[in-house]
């Protein structure tokens, strides 16, 4: 092949990658936020979820590859099922659909001391029935996805027995998985730690995978790239869980130390970048289900920009890693030729994809550098102006 | 000696050393406190500098041990210099005085980019101002220490520079310092992150160390257990704090990961027990002005009962060092001799103390166990009648 | 029941503990090893499968407690089913069992990229030829387990593919399983890091628990207590592991930072017990075939006493897990009252189990103070003149 | 300015970067080198010193970057000055000079219990004896750097003392100190574990600070990027170093775990681009003696590709940091723009500086493609062919 045809057909696999790709922003993302020391309002944080839907259609506007908004029931859909004819409408006015449904099963006072692994089985009903409602909303939504992430666990050693909560874990999902329908996905998210500090009942991929299989077909794994020990291989668990089929989706964000819920890319772009190449090495079957999503908590950069930033890298990682050539790479990994594997495997790492991602975006009828539209817009002037009251008071209400 | 003699000598050593301990209890570890997760409310939590003084009164009552309560300028001194009458009443009220004053250089929304660290000189001088506030109640209170953490620093990389930040930061605690008296000292912490992901100023004690001999000689160092990343030997930097004459003080907590704020010991007992040693083998001259301080966190167990286990647990702790024979030890340590000197170490961790603690404590007039003494007093079914329903409109707020 | 019946019941527990708990000890923890920055040789280190049969005899002599030496295919058993004569007279010579049998698939040229994961099928024929080997050999000594660590991996990414890998280990791991007979087991250990530095193909106990799981009801987990990441918990693997039935063993040993291959205990003893502690709170059935054995690198502390020492520790913390009044635990974990949970967990952990287990090394004829019998007995001088020149011939053929 | 402007003057930076860029590569590593689980032998690896000098050589004439070659006393200048003169002929028959003298305080048999923080004063004498004879090498070859890595420490808790080991090390590194002339240097390392694995004795940049403000001004610190905890900000403990006008130079190599010894920016390329980054905002006094070294075991990969490798990716991540427009970054850090400042930031570490950096090589007279010229050259099947039975020995002897 000529060079020519070479970058011809570099730009067919980016083309064809940002095509297909596709990743779900959550409607808490455009709300204030904070670490355990404090909040630091923005005015133009949305204060509602019809805000979150008008901020969240403005990034797919911008971007044309976040069509999906992720839920939380708590926060977004407090009425239940009466909420989902709001919502409705919410996504024809905005443009983009319900996408993930998240329960919550950590903020209430009765899960002080754990939801669905609480020894007390009143609680443990207490969060079924939270489970529940949430099957019912997705099937009302017509979404696929469910997002469980439980935050159970103990403080000290001695204090809870952990393998008679695994029980409890496995009926409590058990009963909602046999509530779903049809199209409805079970996805079990893992982390190591916080807000328990000594044990958290679904602590690494081992557990959450276990819980998937045990519960039924229609349950997957959740991977959050900021729940993770220091120095684990995260695209080597994104591979294992590819090899059995259990891949659910993703949330991410990035992090130095622990969940730092920094934006996606921020930190270590070549860890996205090796996540990304694992699943476009995977059979199209087990991928093509995967849930993208965002899940960031940047408490410090404006909301609005810090999602666009977060889907545009988002996209430019896809592409590098679609360049990749992986026939020619089987070829050296059979041979054990590791440095030319490894230049040919970061080639794609360091090319610089941002001219035919721009190409891409003006021939799709996108803006070709959707942060700088953004800004150009007014967008974000605008709602600090409309919304500034009532982030203000939310300020007031916290100190 | 005789095998009597032995004995005896040990309990000679425990209760000299049970009679110099002494351990600074938080004003807000008897406030409720969360993750930024949310918050699990407890009734009997203090709600006022009133009821903070009354619950520290009686864990001292209990424990013999803990006749300062550390103050926090923003929750507890508001009005500055003219809340000082009203809290001396309290110190007489309740037979405990004040300790270490602890200005708030994280909560206000102007510090959303840095306290004393910000590139606002605007900003920076209003940090200034807190922290010379904080010097002047310190001063009209008559207590020593000033125990600063800053919690500065930045999320992603490029955004700030790290060097200029280094310069504010001098140029701050050196204004601070200028204002203090013989007599008063300023502490300064570090951690390694948390609120700031990417870089945090003052990250460890190499860094804390060169400002504290930077500002001048009334500033130590101040040591957070739980302020470190994953594997330090902190007895280690307690040992050269200690060999370069800088050693402040303490914020003892446990965790298992990141800063947990676990209570005391309640994770790895035998690092505790391990950083006594390390203060018992330095000369006296080094180690008399050690403030030993906790902060926790402990939002599951009652307020109460972990400050006094905390105390307790420090009691013992402490107590097991004292007993090493440091002088055998440092034969075996000369002549390496590996196993026996281990041996040794770990012969005094192993001795069960709480026979011997329980002792002294009866000899000095104190309950002979503490957290059961608490449990029969009622005392907490009491306040938690009284603070009911301040605490549950604190939840309502909250939600 | 009264204090004293109280007392008796814990002496009942420890006593009964003891009498069931044995630990096996490693061939290679009697020769000289080092760190990759060299070895400091020890002259009374063991230098043939002859020595360190008589090495593990004489710590089994002392304790009581260490009936079987696990042996390492290539260094122990280099000729294969042909020595298994030889070592059956060992055997009785020395009054200890031949125990698990650990093939070597990282130490020859041709595993380079890999063993049974090698994209090379010649490599992994051969890797599975040995093997098949091991499962002859133990087949021949009529013992149990055979111990399979795989450090295969890569150290960059992009070098090799995960993905296809963890295919052959399937494979490879499945012809093992078909060749064992009834009564044999094949038990997989997993490893984050090195000596692979990017990915390590059996990473974690998850994917160790899928190969189990996949290649048949002989395979079971095996625990290396340093192989984890930074903070993991490790007494929730364990406690996953006992849950699925798939708990086949330990490798015991101690770490502060990586592998670190310290002596048992000795650096956070706590943990030691919890896990133990998991292990006396699952059902009998599901813990009985437990494999304790202890794998460690100590090349500072003498080879014997290191043993004893390690071994004596075991039998301590054991004891101490053992005294948990675990009905008790129970109701208070029901009913979440942590501190009183916490408090009766970490009794045990406190008390001084020492004279208990002299007490019943005294009723069972053995030596009240191992570590002391064996300095009064001058076996380690002994072996030390015997062995040096051997030794030492060691020493300069390394520098 | 207009857009060609710019890109002239991005070409420009860049060049002038590359010109003063020098990156020193270490002689050990062309030997073979390993793991404590083995080492994999190749036939290319040098066996002597003037193998290395000519490896060396045929670098730095691929790269024309990598000037000088650092040596190792022990095993390249075993007879010490009396090898001066073989050196000098070396330098001049293969182009490259003798760069940092690194003495070896590890490897002996006596170092068992520690070198320079030993507690046997005959030890310490010893290990001073190495260092004064390093100096006298230095001093009689011209060159400007002492590289000091001490690994001692100790395995276990209680066994040595930490604070007393402080002040040998601080007496030993004294004496080394009077005995250098005027340009030389003392470069003192750091490193927080292995092969000491409870405490180190330099562990940290704190640690290494304080003993090289001590013992003199021509003491400075070295900073390997693979010596640190997990997750320590190492750009930010440069911006520290450089503050205080005490960062003497680096070993560069990456990892992902603990000391991993991987070839440079092969995990985290980010993290190297911002270590560059800190250096070229700092004034050019405090960096001009900055010494860049390569300090790898790359024990999988080829050793000569290895080498130009790592050059290569060093130049290529110096030249992106180069690019950086640090006035505007100024500004925009000093408004806390935050998104507008990273996105200038790491606008330079996604630009492809290949074609430029390729452009530079050309008008240098350098090969264009130095890892491809080394393949074209057939020099490494040359020297694995010469070498090849010396390197076969090798293995024998090893196993």
């Amino acid at each position: 092949m000529t060079k020519n045809g070479a970058t011809q057909s570099k730009q067919d696999k980016i083309w064809e990658a940002l095509d297909r790709f596709r990743i779900e922003i959550p409607s808490w993302g455009f709300a204030n936020t904070g670490t355990r020391f404090g909040k630091f309002v923005q005015h133009a944080a949305a204060t509602s979820i019809e805000e979150k839907f008008a901020d969240a259609g403005e990034v797919n506007r911008l971007t044309g590859a976040s069509p999906t908004v992720a839920l939380h029931v708590l926060w977004d859909v407090p009425n239940g099922t009466a909420d989902v004819e709001k919502i409705r409408a919410l996504e024809k006015q905005h443009g983009v659909k319900s996408g993930s449904i998240n329960p919550n099963l950590f903020q209430s006072q009765e899960y002080k001391f754990g939801s669905i692994a609480n020894p007390s089985a009143e609680v443990r009903k207490v969060a079924l029935g939270h489970l529940l409602e949430s099957v019912e909303i997705g099937r009302a939504l017509g979404t696929r996805d469910l997002s469980i992430w439980v935050s159970d666990g103990s403080n000290y050693p001695g204090t809870q027995s952990i393998s008679r909560r695994i029980g409890w874990m496995e009926e409590v999902l058990g009963a909602m998985h046999a509530a779903t329908s049809e199209g409805q996905r079970l996805l079990i998210e893992y982390k190591p730690f916080e807000p328990a500090f000594y044990h958290t009942d679904i602590a690494d991929w081992g557990m959450a995978l276990h819980l998937a299989q045990k519960v039924g077909p229609r349950a997957k794994v959740l991977v959050d790239t900021g729940h993770h020990y220091p120095g684990t291989n995260i695209e080597q668990i994104v591979a294992w869980l590819l090899y059995v089929d259990a891949l659910g989706g993703f949330h991410f964000n990035d992090r130095k130390y622990a969940d730092d819920d920094l934006t996606l890319g921020s930190i270590d772009p070549y860890q996205v970048f090796r996540i990304f190449h694992e699943i476009l090495s995977a059979p199209a079957a087990a991928t093509e289900g995967i849930a993208y999503m965002i899940d960031q908590s940047h408490n410090l950069k404006g909301k609005m920009e810090a999602m666009v930033q977060s889907v545009v890298t988002a996209q430019e990682l896809f592409a590098r890693a679609a360049m990749i050539d992986r026939e020619a790479l089987t070829v050296l990994q059979d041979e054990c030729r590791l440095i030319e594997a490894e230049e040919l495997f970061r080639d794609s790492f360091w090319t610089d994809v941002r001219p035919m991602v721009r190409a891409w975006r003006e021939a799709r009828g996108l803006p070709a550098d959707p942060l700088q539209q953004l800004r150009d817009s007014g967008y974000v002037d605008r709602i600090a102006r409309e919304r500034a009251q009532r982030n203000r008071s939310a300020v007031s209400s916290y100190a």
